[in-house]
């Protein structure tokens, strides 16, 4: 790589440099290399295979405290699950769900004892588990979900109950073959009170491997993707587990049945609790991100070599990253990409902040913590959206190559295609993204429903507040400089850019509230309201997202200090920015912030600047840092490695005479 | 099904309901119920028989000439095709290579010798066939392929050679594992004179399965989709067939290598030859909307019982499809797909008239040709882009249900991603359509380099048409009745859409031939000129199709003779325009031709017109008449059958006590 290149990647690794070469170091072993075509008992073996030697590395260890055999180093934890998003994305969910969901819940919603007895264990994955939150009837309405843990007093025993069909656990990661214990969401009860949603650590499979008495495990078979990880159905009749197997840091049984809480508002306890799965929602964007990464280098190497068509008066034909067109689908992708990086980055960095620094909840830490909630929402949503239409667009540009499973492309689209629905469907994601800027964080994430969201808006003297990034103070420096008639700006000038970005957030907010209490105000049903503005609702959270991604680029932007370096990445941002503005121009024109004519200057704008990315196309790529081994496709590797590849296999050549 | 269900399903069917009713009942056969979680030997093996069995039906015989045992009833056989993709989409493209690619070459490409001697074989089965015209190195650029067929007056042989790895043919359907005959394109040399690709047979595997002598086969191993297809690698080195093994009705040579061909043009030569490909792309996209019914199919009827999130108020949870965003997703994508119905029953009938009428060449069916060529490279890209999409976008409204192979979705999504590139790279079709428009069908499809399409335009004084579909008088009609002013008319007036449409087509092509005629001018490179314009040109082409679609959604209207069908045809029209113009209302912003209100009020019509529809979703997927056995996802079949079907497999259940 060119001294440009070493830079930029040192540049992108940031903060946790270190432990992204950690990780890369243990993905460059063969028993990381991507596979395709092996059933999935032999995927699912291979996967636990790998988990197991992850389970030796630092990785586990820096999500954990330190008095359970951790780091603790909450950062370096997510971003060591980035890189290794780099290579088997069903390995990827297999660690997540051992270590951040069952470890995580035990470690956020249990207590010191939990820890003690458990966490090392999990650590180490000798215990095996799954996070039993999702059930067959209530995916996105986790409030509502059915299965009953019920209080025995007479024995100090939880009985755990599936009523139905309907609230099996569904969708369950470790759950169809190696899970020992879940921790299981369920409606509490005692005294004939239901205390809402807790989480309960149930024994579902004995040391040989058997379910447990009273426990119905189903697999949920052969998937799109991820058939590395065996997600499957658990049902309880009437299981009985100790009182202790409550995890009870928000909410805890006496031995009479007494229930009692630190958080009063069940409404509150129940999205504190939830607040967990934040954790799960930034390492599923990080891992969105990565996986961008992966196909856009394929694509783009594949772009630099492929020719096709001969230009004319010329005997050489055209690399194929040469025309316009293939610029167009390619290089937009790759610089949204940089953005969503440094927006990643960013959500890392505040979650450092919220999680490392957490001791018990005060006024600040419930806003910082429902600040980053909505953040870590938009920015998942909008990371996993980016990585299913990037991958895509990579697919389609590498033709049939990129149909070829030795080629990584499909087994990316398919792993990663889940993304946009688990930890949260990215719909649902928005629409709390959008209601926490209707209170203006007034209110828990998602703790209104739309009567309430309605009511709300409609009460309260209310000011649209931009909350700013970090970036404030580079942002109002540039936003200081913009011209004062729109005109006069330069379509490139990051002021004029961000001052667009910004006032269609604003304008989008404003005119919700107004609609939204004009619906009130004519005494219609809150939900048709809320309902019959729900596109309105998702343009307010997107455009809020990518403001804040905005200005998560332009931070970084200001943070580099080499000049060539800042050269690049403002011309990065440029595509980024201008292929959205292209894609958003609609908007702009209705709401006549831009005229027509600047509408198609935009255009001719993309043109250009994907002209002008297009010699750096092959650096910006391998400064992500992707091992070979795990880029693993033969058309990114070069003709040579390529047709090395292609040999390795001597399955591959039926008969040749 | 209600009777307006089977007026509007007897509808859908059309010309060939016969036709599609027979093959539903061949597919009610649990041999074609989709399959998943199984090898891809097992899986080849699978559609191999499947194929046997279709072998012994009337569909391969529709699509062959009389005297060798067919029909020849060309609407009929792609009307059969296209019902086929309903199920397993692996068959549908193995039969395709078999009897429309394979047998489709020797029909069109040779002559009665070839046919008498083959097609029988061909038709039955007896003798699998591939159709080798890609190379490893040329894909979308057939005429630089490097294959050699030389001609050896001595031997009266032609010598078929592959020069190196670049020129293998690649991506071959039927090559991998049941291939005997392969129809191969190469660059035909006799007399040291090169005369352009031709096509000729080469046997490929002994009554044994062994590769000929001289035969190198690879398999391309696992792909995204399709596994059940044994796609392969072939290279020749130096095999010789005899000089009848070509197919010379465009093409022959004397026994001593003189060469005579009737059309005298290398380039016309090579696009005629070339334009047996249309029955191809005209299958392909058939089969891309058939597989959009299945996902829409799919979606919807879980929509229709999946309930999330309360009401507030009441004690009852909400059908999603009553959320707006859930309409907003699949109900446009449900009236594109009736909209590209109708566009692609249109075309078949062309088609059917071009084929069938098909007698020698005359200038007047070398237009009517030409158009066709033209009409099912836009629609093929059209469809299949759509099918990506929609499939894309019903998996995700399916949640995890959507994420598992049992309910169709993930194989659906990976069996179509390869449809937008293979039978032609959408991107390249797309750019062969808007060159046609650019030379006013003056010039044989395909057949002018970016430097002779830019003198081209250069030089003609082109006055842009618009070539009307056959609802020429209806459109007509509606468009004379449209007010004055643009602001007066409805947005939902048929004839001021068809003027938007319209006018957008005219205008995109105006300003495309002017900008390549100032570039020419001003005397910049062609290539640059042209490459540099390539988003316009595509740009071209999508507003001609999209106008092309419409007058065909139109023209069905204006058939339907009952009253209540027609209202809902109306609706589901303003669905799929409203829709569209939405998406692209920046174009008609930019272009003054709406104004910012105007463009607002599109997005409140989309939303209004979405929850009219609504009532009638049921109702619409019902019509696509797709038999519950291959339709097969449980979460599409109720809530009884669902069980039933999840039952179905014992190995799902791991333990249960």
């Amino acid at each position: 790589m060119t001294d440009q290149g070493e830079l930029l990647r040192a540049f992108l690794d940031g903060r946790w440099a270190w432990v992204r070469d950690e990780v890369r170091d243990v993905l460059r072993d063969p028993l990381f290399a991507p596979v395709y075509d092996i059933s999935v008992d032999e995927h699912r073996a291979r996967v636990l295979e790998q988990a197991r030697r992850i389970a030796t590395t630092r990785g586990p260890r820096l999500l954990f405290s330190k008095d359970v055999g951790g780091e603790q180093e909450f950062g370096a934890a997510i971003t060591a699950f980035e890189t290794q998003a780099l290579g088997d994305l069903s390995l990827l969910v297999k660690t997540g769900v051992q270590w951040g969901l069952f470890g995580g819940a035990i470690q956020h919603l249990g207590t010191s004892e939990h820890h003690q007895r458990y966490l090392p264990d999990v650590i180490s994955l000798d215990l095996p588990g799954c996070f039993a939150m999702t059930e067959t009837g209530h995916g996105s309405d986790v409030q509502s979900i059915r299965t009953t843990a019920t209080y025995d007093a007479a024995t100090r025993e939880i009985v755990v109950h599936t009523p139905d069909d309907d609230a099996r656990k569904d969708y369950i990661g470790n759950a169809a073959r190696d899970g020992r214990m879940a921790v299981v969401f369920a409606q509490l009860r005692s005294k004939d009170t239901c205390h809402g949603v807790h989480a309960i650590l149930v024994p579902i499979r004995d040391a040989d491997g058997r379910p447990c008495p009273g426990v119905s495990i189903e697999d949920c078979g052969p998937k799109a993707g991820l058939n590395g990880v065996d997600n499957g159905r658990l049902a309880f009749n009437e299981v009985r587990v100790p009182r202790t197997a409550l995890l009870d840091r928000y909410g805890s049984l006496a031995e009479d049945g007494t229930y009692s809480s630190p958080i009063e508002s069940e409404g509150r306890r129940f999205f504190t609790m939830l607040g967990t799965l934040v954790q799960g929602r930034i390492s599923v964007s990080g891992a969105a991100v990565s996986a961008s990464k992966v196909a856009l280098t394929i694509a783009i190497k594949y772009g630099l070599v492929r020719r096709q068509f001969k230009a004319p008066g010329t005997d050489d034909e055209v690399v194929v990253l040469d025309f316009l067109q293939h610029q167009r689908r390619l290089l937009p992708a790759l610089a949204s990409t940089y953005a969503l990086h440094f927006a990643q980055e960013e959500l890392i960095a505040r979650a450092h902040e919220v999680f490392d620094g957490a001791g018990e909840s005060t006024p600040d830490d419930d806003m910082a913590r429902r600040k980053l909630e909505t953040l870590a929402a938009g920015i998942k949503a909008t990371t996993t959206w980016h990585a299913t239409h990037a991958i895509q667009t990579c697919r389609e540009a590498c033709g049939g190559a990129g149909y070829l499973s030795v080629n990584r492309l499909p087994q990316l689209k398919a792993d990663t295609d889940v993304f946009t629905t688990f930890e949260g469907d990215n719909t649902v994601l928005l629409q709390l993204v959008a209601k926490t800027l209707l209170t203006n964080y007034q209110a828990d994430f998602g703790d209104l429903d739309p009567l309430q969201t309605a009511r709300f808006v409609a009460e309260q003297v209310m000011e649209t507040v931009i909350e700013r990034t970090s970036a404030r103070n580079i942002v109002q420096r540039l936003l200081d400089a913009v011209p004062g008639h729109d005109e006069e700006a330069d379509l490139r000038d990051r002021g004029y850019q961000l001052s667009l970005f910004e006032w269609r957030e604003r304008h989008v907010l404003d005119g919700l509230v107004r609609r939204l209490r004009a619906g009130i105000a004519d005494g219609a049903d809150a939900f048709d309201v809320f309902n019959s503005a729900q596109d309105h609702v998702l343009t307010a959270a997107r455009a809020h997202v990518d403001r804040v991604v905005l200005e998560a680029f332009v931070n970084a932007i200001d943070r580099c200090e080499d000049p060539e370096l800042t050269k690049l990445l403002d011309l990065v941002c440029d595509v980024h920015v201008l292929s959205h503005l292209e894609r958003d121009r609609a908007w702009f024109l209705e709401h006549s912030r831009i005229t027509p004519a600047r509408g198609k200057a935009i255009t001719t704008a993309v043109n250009t600047v994907c002209g002008e990315l297009r010699p750096y196309a092959e650096l910006l790529v391998d400064a992500f840092g992707i091992p070979d081994v795990v880029l693993s496709a033969p058309i990114a590797l070069g003709d040579e490695a390529a047709r090395q590849n292609a040999k390795r296999d001597p399955s591959a050549t039926v008969q040749a005479q």
